[in-house]
Formats: structure tokens, sequence, C-alpha cells
């Protein structure tokens, strides 16, 4: 079933999820496709369009019951267990991706992180020792992590996803400006500021 | 005719125009929709069909010319020009996006830097001078940019792009964790790695 589905639904999920995880928060037990449509710029069509591919939920012209359907997406996306990610490249930009404190919250938890740096290895960085990157097939070896975290230069990146998937990696989340390749089973999100630029100012080029 | 394509579309004509300007700069003079679509993850009829939204390029069976069709990407989304960006937050985040060097190259140039850390004001970060944050407004009137980036702590987060909004900024490029928001006339996108991660577990939850 999971092949049928189109990856732009699997996307907007986990949007859905915080929407109504925040409506949770502030006690709401019910929504309805419009008002949840309206907070994120989706249409009401388009919202019950995706969750019909997972059967039916909420009741015609009742809306959805807000915690029920929090869990259900949870359950769909993998969400009600913990993620081990391993880090490789704590340069600027893996630094802030440790000091970044939305992971934990939701269930990702970086448990090892690797540089090539003599400097930076053996450093601790917000209580991550920083292992030798020579070192990463062995530690996921031993230690079980579902995801990599690609922080390095376009340079080596590849070679850093090549190794990750070779040690069992199955998602990585890429933040390498390079068009980063991996076999099918594995998953591969790019985090790319420009590409994100460049579709917007499609939509502001005419506006000066 | 803007308003008619669908925003998946937008999205990914930034993505097809990487994959060409690689080409290109291998020296490939054509390539067809399916080699494009092989590299890239899309099937070659979408890559025509979102093409079509925006005339006829190339002819039946000889595939595109890779620099006319990169050029012509390029124009549609108004990367024909530079634009001028604004960052507010130079912490760990910050400095990282302060240091990347893939915004330059395409044609986005960061112009001034805020935070509101008396001991970050006045520091040089990678060339920046860092401003105080109060004198945001004041600089967007002098120096005009089009584009906003956030790098604060959620919290503080949606002053600042009502502050950036206010100051005529049109486009947001959001580093915080929350669910910003912006008039429409405005547009935002998310860096956010969490979603990225929550959509990729979907399909590796059943592989352990």
């Amino acid at each position: 079933m999971a092949l049928e589905i189109p990856e732009v639904v699997i996307d907007r999920l986990p949007v859905y999820g915080r929407a109504l995880d925040l409506l949770k928060q502030q006690g709401r037990e019910v929504v309805n496709s419009q008002e949840l449509g309206e907070r994120l710029g989706v249409t009401p069509a388009q919202i019950r369009k995706d969750l019909s591919y997972f059967g039916r939920f909420g009741k015609q012209g009742r809306g959805y019951n807000v915690a029920r359907l929090l869990d259900e997406l949870n359950q769909i996306l993998g969400l009600t267990r913990e993620w081990s990610m391993v880090l490789v490249g704590v340069g600027q930009l893996g630094r802030a991706i440790l000091a970044y404190d939305g992971f934990t919250p939701q269930g990702f938890r970086i448990i090892a992180a690797f540089d090539d740096d003599p400097n930076i290895i053996g450093t601790t960085v917000d209580g991550h020792l920083i292992t030798s990157v020579d070192e990463l097939a062995a530690t996921l070896l031993e230690r079980h992590a579902e995801i990599g975290i690609v922080a390095v230069p376009g340079a080596t990146a590849q070679g850093v996803i090549d190794s990750m998937v070779a040690s069992g990696v199955k998602a990585i989340l890429n933040y390498a400006p390079i068009a980063a390749q991996a076999p099918p089973h594995v998953r591969i999100k790019d985090i790319d500021p420009v590409l994100a630029l460049q579709s917007m100012t499609f939509y502001i080029k005419d506006q000066d």
C-alpha cells in the first residue's frame, strides 16, 4: 500500500500532525478540515483526500477528534517510538544541529557525532563527545542508528552517505549542497535553503 | 497565470534547474525527460507536465536544449538578477548561515545581519558587522532587501517576521520551529529538519 501513496501526501502528514498537536495543547477536542486547512494554507478537500489514503477519519459534518487523529498520524508515520541518529560533520552547521532543541521532544535523538578534524575529535560539543569519522562503521555496528545527518562540505558528502548506507542507515537528512545518491531502500531528504529561496522568487519577482 | 500553477510545480523547477546546471557544466547540450527524470527521481511525464505550464520546450523525441531550458527556468523563477537578504539571529544557527557559501553563487546576498544580544552586536561575523535588531526597520528603509532569513528562537520569531513584513520584506526563509504567519502577499518557506525526518520515518518504520 505504501508505494501507492504519493510522497507529497506523506510530506504533508507531519504538517497536519504539528497543527493537531498545537490544537491538542490548546485543549481543543474537535477540528474540521475547513479550520485545519485555513491554519495550514491547504484546501479542506486536499486534507480529506490525503487522509482518505489511510482509511476513514471523522464523521461527515462533525470534524475530526483532535487527539485520535493525532495518534493515528503518529502511528502511520512511525512516530510512536524513538529514533536514533548519527551526525557527521561538526563544523559551524553541525554545532547548530547539535544545539538544536527541536529533535529530542519529537523522539529523534543524536547518539553519536563524528568529524575528521583532529582539533575537533575528542572535544565535547553540547554534551556529545566528538568521535573520528573513521569509527563511524564500528560505532554503527555497536550502536544501531536508523538515521544519519550529513553536515559536511559538498566534496566529502557522498562518501559519508555511502558509509552510512553501508552501515545500515535507512534515512539520511542531507545538509550538503549536492545531488545526493542512495540506493532505493534508503530515504534521503535534502535541507537546502537555496532551493527554498529559488521557489519563492517566482512569486515575488514581479512585485518590485 | 501564476496563481493557477500548483506550488508543488514551482517547488520542482529549481530542482530541474540544478540538474540542468550540472549537465551544462559537464558540457551536455541536450537531455530528454527520461534521463532528467532518472537523475531526479521524478517521472518523465511529470517533468513534461510541469514544463507545459510555461509553454513548449524541446521537440517531441529530440529532448531539451540544456542551456536554453536552464535560461528559461531562470527567467521564470526570477533568477536572472541578484536578491538582497537580511538575517536576524546570529546565534549558532545564524553563524552557520553567514558561513554558508551556497547563497552568493546563486545570486542571494546577505546585506545585513541583526541580533539582540549586546555581546554580539558590533562584532563582525564572516565579514558582516552585526547590528542591533532595533535598527532593522531603519536599515530596510535605507537598504532595500526583498528576503528575510529568520534564525531566532521560536518565542521571538513571529515578532521578527512581523517587523520584516512591515518593512517591505516579500519572502521569508524561516528556521524557527513555529507555524509562522504572514499576509498573503508575503511568501514563507520553513526550513524544518523535524518535518523532513517525520516524513522519512513513514518509509523506514517497517524495515527493522
